[in-house]
């Protein structure tokens, strides 16, 4: 915990109303360690509840994204017995999980920049985010395997974000996956050449942020709780937050400036 | 209701066994009015109890296919109570979910002939039809995002039929998608140039016209039903549907067409 | 049952720790006749129980994979009554899923080797596997609608591999897909030619049999439950076999050959 206690563990910068949030420990291959597990949640939550933020990028700084939990943590420690060792690293996978599912209950869309590798419970990361994109430079791999575990919970992600034999693939072999095959199987949005990865997340990032946050903000909470009913339910389930959504403020502001084919103005944001 | 309401909202085509239902309000851009719901369901609950239809396209007039919900409509009236308004929207709503299910619950296979854009719950209405051709002129969006509001109920449909990620760079960036994207999504099976959409469809709908009606009946109702279902209950339901399906006239005719190495001739469909 | 019964209906031989299966009745296109189902049961389950085996492969002699029941048993004999048919052929049926279910619920990766035609069932079961190689030359069909009928058991397993939309494209068309359809589908994990078919497979099963015994074993079993729940549950449900990967002999090991970056060694296999 000492060394480089110093400096934070995730960046956080506002580029007009984009929060970035940059993963910076790039000499542990930016490893969700329980710090950065922490940093992580502790900015989710901070740029859910800033209400000038109204949408959030998650990047890797230097060439990395992430390279998953830190094995170092995820191991019994030399005077640790082994139920106080399950209970730690339970721990830990939970305070993981719970940050991934913020990522989805977040009112604000949330993008992965993905400029390199992108492993284990990193890739998990990526297929968390509801939107992704990728330099073509950017790596993917579910290496568990390779090292004796299996990436379980990092399949909770990716198995809901491709089909079940790429899911498959991925983690069985622990081979590495490029930026084109992720953007076949559906785990990234976009590739883009490695200089212009910024530009274009940060272009796609203004877009969403110039669009109605009362809409996103219900839309995406309905569309993750919608999406694991069955059809007939889902329909029943959206019909409410539809209606909210069309009668806000915001939508009414939005169908008059289509009406005078003009730019809305939204008003402000009421969260 | 005044304007137009000399021609009818939906034309009804027979070419063979296939009954075209095609949207004709090019110039409202085929929208999702009250009256255009209700011609919908009218017209499918018509081909669904027509004996002699035994394959369904739904197209547009034009070059659009349909523009979603009538934004009109979607809206409080200068008249209306907040209550009223939401209540009202919420009729036309259900209404709307409820054409589209008839889709999923039709006995017969439902293909939408795309010619143009399809956006919003335009968009739902192709990703809730079993199969779908698209011109590569096509476009496909869901825009609420752009008019302070969101594509909710559209995600019910699109969300089920391509990727997370893709349904939701769809709904968080409102953008157009060509039909090309649309094709590498899984929204549609195939794209055509323009000028030979209606043969293609025309072609593919004669096809399974030609199978097993009785066969389409059960398996497409067991395959909306069995896909909503853990898979262990999945297989113990569809084994009833299957037995029967293998056990029906038209079974018995196939099977003895497929040995005997002719074309089967299909008995009087029983509904 | 007379013809043939000298020679087995499935031939198993071991390369290494992966066990191939191959169907072997070319002459009726490795059809799954309730002998080669129970064969493929058997093989199956000594396979799962034999620990010398790492990972098993399925093949179709010749240059076949599978097409599917045998017609034969999956129609009335003259001597039969309605009632017994149906009770017959839902036995059949309800071994074929179970024999299928048993793939999901084997502990070790199974990997489909597609040389030619998988049709209906046989489509079924390339769908079941956790992975797929098929040479260029494989086609992919579900045809029952062809016959009067329709693959409605094989929907359970291709409906949760593909789109929705290609899913009721093969079924509702009963036409056939080329291997390069069924990559892009996501039907099958690869494609490559014929001649290198057997080498590419048995390529990627050693490379899996070389990974953790441990680690596949209880990793697939919890992908193929946690998929079915929704997502917060599934976060929920893998933590403790995540956990319990993490603390195996295996993982002690994989984990310290990682940081003394050298090749692990893993202990027996402890089934």
């Amino acid at each position: 915990m000492a060394a480089g206690s110093e400096s934070p563990w995730l960046v956080e910068d506002d580029i007009g109303a984009v929060r970035w949030l940059t993963l910076s420990r790039p000499g542990q291959r930016n490893a969700l360690s329980s710090h950065m597990i922490a940093a992580l949640q502790q900015g989710l939550d901070a740029a859910t509840a800033d209400p000038a933020v109204r949408c959030i990028v998650l990047a890797g700084s230097g060439s990395v994204f992430s390279a998953g939990h830190d094995l170092h943590e995820m191991k019994a420690q030399p005077d640790e017995t082994d139920i106080a060792a399950k209970q730690r690293m339970g721990d830990i996978l939970k305070a993981c999980s719970a940050m991934m599912l913020s990522i989805n209950a977040c009112p604000k869309a949330v993008i992965a920049c993905v400029p390199g590798i992108a492993t284990a419970a990193g890739c998990q990361l990526v297929a968390a985010c509801d939107l992704a994109v990728a330099s073509t430079e950017a790596r993917f791999c579910l290496p568990g395997v390779n090292i004796g575990a299996f990436c379980t919970t990092p399949l909770v992600a990716v198995g809901r974000t491709v089909h079940r034999k790429h899911a498959m693939e991925m983690a069985l072999t622990g081979d590495m996956f490029s930026a084109d095959e992720a953007m076949r199987m559906g785990l990234v949005n976009r590739t883009v050449p490695a200089d212009t990865l910024h530009s274009v997340t940060a272009q796609l990032a203004a877009g969403i942020a110039g669009k109605s946050a009362e809409g996103i903000r219900r839309g995406k909470q309905a569309f993750y709780q919608q999406i694991d009913m069955p059809l007939e339910q889902a329909y029943a389930f959206t019909c409410e937050p539809m209606i909210e959504t069309m009668t806000t403020e915001e939508a009414h502001e939005g169908v008059a400036a289509f009406f005078g084919k003009r730019t809305p103005v939204w008003p402000e944001s009421q969260d």
